[in-house]
């Protein structure tokens, strides 16, 4: 495309460096803002600047926080016997937001894939063990995304803890609430099958 | 959503400002920037307070412009006997990317819609009838929207030049190239038919 102004195609060029987003929805969005306020791009614009430069990682369980100890660390109502452990900061905002989980997280900013050089080294996994260690937690659930890089990370991390004794669960994978049968693939099924659960109507 | 920090949720909530981005898009687009360089949110950040506080409008034409003129208008290659009369910047962008016109713009701003208070004041039309009487163009061609405000528009510029003499015209109407004629609407057809184009096999 032929921009008549460089600062245009220099924003739409920026806003098309982000995820899922192409040359005309940049330009959409620039156009967009341009019939704005001038507070508005400000207001954007401080916000991303602030987003990168002012966030760091929570010191305890590695998720994105404001201060050196994140709110969910140094909430008192949380149960700190439990430990989620996740992939990424992503999952833990996908698990707050269902409202049902008390405990707190522990976030290993990705998993071991020996393929992209990620060993356990590169993730939060060592910090993990030295907080089981002087935390004395009764319970860790792997929250993890089902791949061969996750349930490798969660063998690994399993197996070191074995002499601690702490009890290690998995969230519970089968057929999505609302999902039809006939679309699930078989190796879904045939867990969901394996791993059934007592009927239990409410 | 809960989020763990409130600069996230800022960052979210200013992503979702933005027009087609919701609030799960934004938390991806948020993901993604923590998970980059710093420089690359603030390049996005400059670039958008740049394009908002740096781009202005082209005293000649209206259309966005890094300068006084915009290069469009100021370029010796361009035929300023023909101009071309769109609704805003982003119709100057959609015939630039043609790349078949070779003709100069005159952006309105919007078309004459009295209801939302919009009279031709509010637009470029004075500029452009001083523009004429300046420049002395040989022809104005219409390319505005299918609406009914754009053709009382069109109507009003067209009356208020008759005097001049200057040839008007108005971008071909009918059925889209690829388009098929069953699910083509009954006045598209009507005057695709009416405004029939000798047949030229090339």
């Amino acid at each position: 495309m032929n921009f008549p102004s460089k600062l245009v195609e220099n924003a739409v060029e920026a806003f098309s460096r982000l995820p899922g987003i192409g040359k005309k929805t940049a330009l959409r969005l620039v156009l967009y803002l341009l019939k704005q306020e001038e507070s508005v791009s400000e207001e954007i614009a401080e916000a991303i600047l602030k987003l990168r430069k002012e966030t760091r990682y929570c010191t305890n369980c590695h998720n994105i926080s404001d201060s050196e100890i994140c709110n969910i660390c140094s909430s008192t109502g949380r149960d700190k016997g439990l430990i989620c452990v996740v992939q990424d900061s992503r999952d833990v905002l996908a698990i707050e937001s269902t409202g049902q989980f008390n405990g707190v997280y522990h976030v290993l900013g990705g998993v071991i894939a020996p393929i992209e050089g990620i060993g356990p080294e590169e993730l939060n996994i060592e910090s993990l063990f030295k907080r089981i260690e002087k935390e004395k937690p009764r319970e860790l659930v792997f929250a993890l995304n089902s791949t061969m890089e996750a349930d490798t990370t969660a063998f690994y991390i399993s197996k070191k803890l074995l002499p601690s004794g702490i009890k290690i669960s998995a969230i519970a994978r089968g057929i999505p609430v609302g999902g039809e049968l006939e679309y699930a693939d078989e190796l879904t099924l045939s867990r969901s099958i394996s791993l059934r659960t007592p009927y239990n109507p409410s």
